[in-house]
């Protein structure tokens, strides 16, 4: 990973790669961070969206890939990219599998003291929009929304539902709905968190719908049908029972026929998601 | 590179991985092919743009980062990315430099023996078309434009010129306009053609333009103005002046202000081209 920030002119705005010294993570931190047109142009400061991205991915990829900046600067929406997990610990192990360590932080805070410094749940909801209001204060961080890929998708959702007070709206692609039955989360989670199936549910989405008891609320999934990882990881049917168990949550839960889990697809559609978000964050102008 | 073929659906299309034997270059060739929705839907066979690429890249950066998918569909034209250069032969040297050999193939037919795989402009020229035809039926392939970046919008240019009966319109990014007078192209040229000037020219699009004799045409080159290429490398205002002197040809050329020489400035204005393409492909219908 090339350590060199950069800004580069898109669509109206610029896409910046900013690296900043994270304490919660012990490390240097890589994000990307979009900046529509409106960012410069307007006396108001822009609303923001969280993308958060899969397993084995850096800030790059969706950067580079999902094409979401074309739309975020026609709604004039700010788009950041954090990356997966803190890096360069050199703890025993962190590179082993690709689901696992480096890359693959799955947005919690780690509890198993090998793993102290994979802090991701504190970083995305504490410690960047610090730094944000500092490096870019014309990005109001209290009218901001949270949309993810697979493991970016289940931290999209569970961040939400712990912090429904913070976040105005939240979308998923692909998003590993129901980890502690599926055998990526039993890994990670065994992993991070240690065999306590009380703190593994609180990084759960669908135990987190079961128990939702905020402001009513419309949430967004989006599922190619052609997923190779659908029936064994991803299990977005346990999330919606959960979710029509509860009144308080409507599910907009739309199949994409063939479509797969790639960049294609969300590239695919994710103009669709940022007019989702663009709803909630506009209502409050 | 992973060397497995692949289907994805993107948007009403879908975006091939396809490997073949080439011939002319002596090796298995990667490319992608994207379909339009069109090109299932309609019984009338869909248009193709051949998207050449620039120093550096496989058949797959464009496919995954122009977004040029999104407006192709839209226009119901397929868009073909050729490799760069032969690859896998073990030239002594090939892979020393990064604007030379391996993934700098310039889309010319090299002449010095040490290079003779290296014969991109008949793989793109000759050997691609008759390939798409037995892989693809339903793509026209008498009926194509050529677009590229960089050393591609060098090979997009020089193709035209060369070949005015074979495409309908030509476009370029920041295409190296003038190869003879810019160390990329000395060091290309002399490399896989020795010092015969003459031989050269005849890969060289400003010279070419000032001897171009087809049919009234025009060409689109796109030019970022933040380019750090543009004043040593690219030498738009060259092909500009040769243009200005031959009455059978004018030059759309856009400067975009602030916009570097990335994917990003690609994606920015990829839109357009597909629109400038599309009027000169769909006049054959």
């Amino acid at each position: 990973m090339a350590m060199q920030e950069s800004k580069k002119k898109y669509f109206g705005g610029f896409q910046h790669r900013k690296f900043h010294d994270s304490k919660v993570c012990g490390c240097k931190m890589s994000l990307g961070v979009y900046l529509p047109e409106a960012y410069y142009a307007e006396e108001s400061p822009v609303p923001v969206i969280y993308y958060l991205s899969g397993l084995t991915c850096t800030d790059e990829n969706a950067s580079q890939k999902s094409g979401i900046q074309r739309y975020a600067d026609e709604h004039g929406i700010a788009v950041v990219f954090p990356d997966t997990s803190p890096r360069g610990h050199n703890v025993d192990g962190e590179s082993d599998s690709w689901d696992f360590g480096v890359g693959a932080g799955f947005y919690i805070n780690a509890t198993e003291s090998k793993w102290k410094h994979w802090k991701m749940y504190d970083y995305v909801t504490k410690e960047l929009p610090v730094y944000l209001m500092e490096e870019f204060p014309n990005i109001d961080t209290t009218n901001a929304s949270l949309m993810g890929h697979s493991m970016g998708g289940h931290g999209a959702l569970t961040i939400f539902f712990k912090n429904y007070n913070k976040y105005k709206s939240v979308s998923a692609f692909s998003p590993i709905c129901n980890p502690i039955n599926c055998p990526w989360g039993k890994k990670a989670f065994g992993g991070y968190l240690g065999a306590n199936l009380e703190a593994w549910k609180q990084y759960d989405a669908t135990e987190l719908a079961k128990g939702y008891k905020g402001p009513k609320t419309e949430i967004f999934v989006d599922q190619g049908t052609a997923d190779s990882f659908l029936e064994e990881q991803l299990l977005p049917e346990n999330l919606k029972a959960a979710v029509e168990a509860n009144p308080s949550i409507d599910m907009r839960l739309e199949y994409r026929d063939g479509y797969d889990h790639s960049y294609f697809y969300i590239a695919s559609f994710v103009e669709d998601h940022i007019q989702f978000h663009a709803k909630h964050l506009k209502a409050e102008f």
